[in-house]
């Protein structure tokens, strides 16, 4: 099949699998739901078809083997979970280019075994906990989450069980990364930046870091017609202040999204001075010391604000996740494959978290974006172009040869 | 009596009063309540007292008349419903000074009737319409009101029928204002103004005129990963920076008052840009064409934010309520009593609604407005000073002897 006619079939695959949701007229499909179970059939059957042997490990994730000369591996797959009411692309579409660079190499050789790897949950809907495939693929999952709970009381190791694996087993989902070449995602891109550049494809460099703050600002609230300007303790006016800030600062630094997505406004009467507001920062980068210096900056800005205005500043929690760095020379093969096809040697970080992040804790890894139109994703409206599609394949088999 | 002693009486007579209450342990009474029974049973004893004759309306407004020479009468009262979780004195303490007035005004002749009215309803609580008993005694109030229910579905009309009261007669609750000489309201502050300049009592030019706006910021919602920061369409940025300029435009101009006291901010997730604001405008003035001038500009500065950043904006709703005057005469004689009894000659305007502004409507008003500690009010913290009450009879009751 040429690379146009995989990306079709991938795309009508991806269509099959919409279809199997937990929630009618949308798509919504958790950490082995009931219709993980459809989903893993349909994947099953297109992996043979592939010529790869198909085994399913203790935490629900599939794995179709491509048998090459081995004894190595190298490692592709995303996640075959979603959102609730999401699009048909983000995760699945990775699982799908890997079987169709199968189908597209065949019967020729490649000198290791390549793995496609269909995680079972990455986005942690389910157990508010993501990465649960990776993390047991990667040799990362502990026993203890076995006891978490979803909203129906039912425990991880119950709903293992009910899908007939056994959750006792989970250390045996784990490769031996002694035996294992690398790791490298196919993903939509989920942001504009590839349609602005009007590009297909870009190599990922690595996954921004993040500062995840939720914090007060505590005044005094009063009546809005009796309380004069001065000596307010707004705590609105404080935020405000801050927000005005954060865009700013922003904007200022190359490739920083600092963004308050998140704010409570308390009591919240139309005439009442706000006495406290809740919210949250949301501070990413690809470096780690950009990052942690734009944290720090805000941060400051917030407390100053505070403090020049006698009002409280109060961080409720502060969590960070670290910037995670791609192999230079994985990356690397991965531009040269996509200049060889005639793509522009373009580099970018990924703005979202992806199961590379756990598998570059133990193996080298890799990303390949495919451009998003209208930069949408967690959404029904999320699409792929379908030459965009056919060059990722394409790209991908010559970087699979290559490595 | 000493004006001391009858101040005193008059805050014990408004503890007992914060026990008739819909809700046990806070302080609820609405619009013709069951314990508007028990309220009417301790005013009413409290007026007969003071040499008053007592008598309910259609609309359920509580009136005591201490005869004067006549034909004419002049007016004072407040109102008896409360908000939820009130404080005691918010309304109440305007018609036991009254009653304190007349006990202090006694067997002495006034050369008109002196009336003090304790309105049935200014909170609006009930029936979502505030000003139902000054409505009433204004001849204002109108038959279509009588159809409005509240949340149990009773109409007003039953809700005074069950009271014991005929509907039908509410035109009888309008005074013939040719026979009144005019109307003053004691009431506290609730505002911090007195407190900061250390004064027991002011006298009162009138009520702020209000703007009332509901809107949104409509841009467009993205992940607050993937989406760099140049090309956001973040309404969340969007109305900080308005919230910035108002407060920054609400402290330029003398005794304005801007709020944005209500924000919902959506979809809300921490880490999606936000596409939507929905946001509340509170702008006050005690001079309608500074008001008018501050409505525009605040509103001109949000369409100039709107259109640069690209994003919509759209009002909802625009009420306003006009600036009302007190009558210069009658201020003019309230000031003077102030200043005979060695209290400073000092204006101000309410930032809040009284009855005042619908008797304005009708008839000459005058406010004296009471220190209000801490500046708070609608609150079961709201408090005021023995001493300032006393200071407010004696005051009152010259003021009274002056017009």
């Amino acid at each position: 099949m040429k690379f146009n006619d995989l990306a079709q079939q991938a795309l009508q695959r991806a269509d099959e699998l919409a279809t199997c949701t937990e929630t009618p007229g949308i798509l919504k499909r958790t950490f082995l739901s009931d219709p993980m179970k459809k989903t893993h059939e349909l994947v099953r059957s297109w992996m043979q078809n592939a010529g790869m042997q198909v085994r399913v490990d203790a935490l629900g994730n599939i794995v179709g083997r491509l048998q090459g000369k081995g004894p190595k591996a190298f490692l592709t797959g995303s996640h075959l979970d979603t959102v609730p009411d999401a699009g048909k692309y983000d995760g699945m579409l990775g699982v799908l280019i890997g079987i169709a660079a199968a189908e597209a190499i065949g019967t020729q050789n490649l000198n290791f075994h390549f793995d496609t790897i269909g995680f079972s949950d990455e986005e942690g809907v389910r157990y508010k906990m993501p990465y649960l495939g990776s993390l047991a693929i990667s040799g990362l999952f502990k026993e203890e989450f076995l006891s978490r709970v979803d909203d129906k009381g039912i425990t991880m190791a119950d709903a293992i069980k009910n899908f007939g694996l056994n959750p006792a087993d989970y250390k045996s989902a784990a490769y031996n990364f002694a035996e294992v070449k690398g790791f490298a995602e196919v993903h939509i891109e989920q942001g504009p930046v590839l349609e602005a550049q009007k590009l297909a494809l870009g190599a990922v460099t690595g996954l921004v870091g993040q500062s995840r703050i939720k914090l007060y600002f505590r005044g005094l609230a009063g009546h809005a017609g009796t309380t004069p300007m001065p000596g307010r303790l707004d705590a609105f006016a404080a935020l405000s202040e801050l927000a005005v800030f954060v865009e700013k600062y922003g904007l200022s630094i190359p490739h920083l999204v600092a963004t308050i997505g998140m704010a409570q406004v308390r009591p919240g009467g139309a005439n009442v001075i706000p006495g406290e507001v809740y919210f949250s920062l949301d501070i990413r980068h690809g470096d780690q010391p950009v990052l942690d210096q734009a944290t720090e900056v805000i941060l400051a800005e917030a407390e100053h604000i505070a403090k020049r205005r006698g009002i409280k500043m109060a961080i409720e929690t502060k969590e960070s996740q670290a910037v995670v760095k791609c192999d230079e020379h994985l990356v690397n093969k991965m531009a040269q494959a996509m200049e060889k096809h005639g793509h522009q040697h373009f580099h970018l970080a990924s703005g979202a978290g992806h199961d590379t992040a756990i598998l570059s804790k133990v193996t080298p890894t890799a990303m390949l974006f495919i451009r998003s139109p209208g930069g949408i994703s967690h959404n029904p409206i999320e699409t792929v172009n379908v030459e965009d599609v056919a060059a990722a394949i394409e790209v991908f088999v010559s970087f699979l040869r290559s490595v």
